[in-house]
């Protein structure tokens, strides 16, 4: 199913962006638990650090709803997670918080940009999957969370913000460099929103434009 | 409530004992998650990977059930928590596993003895805490999956059976010396046991007997 030309003859390329993109997210559920669980160490006090390691629960129940699809699509979680190990490992490896309030703007614009780009292509998927992917995203308590503690922070010392801020940009950076990696391998992603007529031009403007409302509205500069 | 001649006077030596161990459960199963989550990098493969990932998910959520009993009983779970954060991080310090093997004998060998503990005490409260303490001891598919890892492994390299024994008589002996510290500390718990009677002989011959069965039952030596 991954190899682009067989599945354009076999006129299965949606199947095909459906078991990618399950894939993707799958890996990245599983990747989050462990990045959110470590960051959870970080955390100044043990209700912070439970409020985080319980973050980190939900993405890996996340998990197994994905999983449970892949198989019932008679796809191995495996297989279909394996394409994006390198471009989300690398990412992390990239983008290792420093301390407590990094780990938080980390999840809160990484999580933030995901999410919006996986609803972008949740919306041209058929149900079942759609609704699936589109009950995986984080619910706002998460985001909620990061920001009340980001702002916290930056009220109780303003140079944070310079700090975060510039955090923020290598996140951005590191995401969309491997981004355009998997979207070179992977580009069943790409043509399957280029079947529906997505304008991608429109599409990185919606998700520039909400990244720096979020960005904003903790008193970050984009 | 922690001092005991007061609480002792004030007659309620036994809700003292259930707010330690409450917090006591609490904070081991903050530990355990995130003990558990940071040993399912050792995973030699994402199937198994997920599923430790998922066996630390129930513990956070174990965590969040004592955290809201304790705050019910007009309790602060950070305080609650406090006492035991030295003797459980010594533990997990002295007893950091060095692969995946190592992790699974740690998980399968301390809870099997944890829970058999917690068992014990939870008989001699009255409901709702007996319940609720019963309800977040581990199930069975925890065990059981340890325990099919390690019989699978020993199988194929019978040598494995050596190294783990004496693993897991090391895991023994630390969880032995820091219980004692506990128990020195925080006498509450153990007089509860002994005003209802507890012959703590036999208490100890009951979990040594569970500790080599267990043992037994994977194809390692006490």
């Amino acid at each position: 199913m991954s190899d682009l030309t067989s599945a354009v003859r076999a006129g299965d390329l949606d199947s095909s962006a459906v078991l990618d993109l399950l894939g993707m997210l799958a890996y990245g559920e599983l990747v989050a638990f462990d990045r959110m669980a470590a960051d959870a160490r970080l955390a100044p006090d043990l209700r912070r650090r439970a409020v985080l390691s319980e973050m980190a629960a939900r993405e890996i129940s996340n998990y197994r709803r994905l999983a449970d699809r892949l198989v019932e699509l008679g796809a191995d979680p495996e297989g279909a997670m394996a394409p994006y190990v390198r471009a989300v490992s690398d990412y992390h490896e990239q983008t290792e918080p420093n301390d407590w309030l990094e780990g938080l703007t980390k999840a809160y614009v990484g999580d933030g940009i995901a999410d919006d780009f996986t609803r972008e292509v949740a919306l041209v998927l058929a149900a079942p999957d759609r609704d699936l992917i589109l009950d995986v995203l984080h619910d706002s308590r998460h985001a909620d969370f990061a920001a009340d503690e980001l702002r916290a922070a930056i009220a109780v010392d303003p140079k944070v913000a310079n700090r975060l801020s510039m955090w923020a940009r290598r996140l951005v950076g590191e995401a969309i460099s491997q981004s355009l990696r998997v979207a070179g391998e992977r580009p069943s992603l790409g043509l399957l929103l280029a079947g529906q007529g997505t304008d991608f031009q429109a599409l990185i403007k919606r998700l520039t434009t909400a990244h720096t409302a979020r960005m904003g509205a903790v008193g970050l500069n984009n």
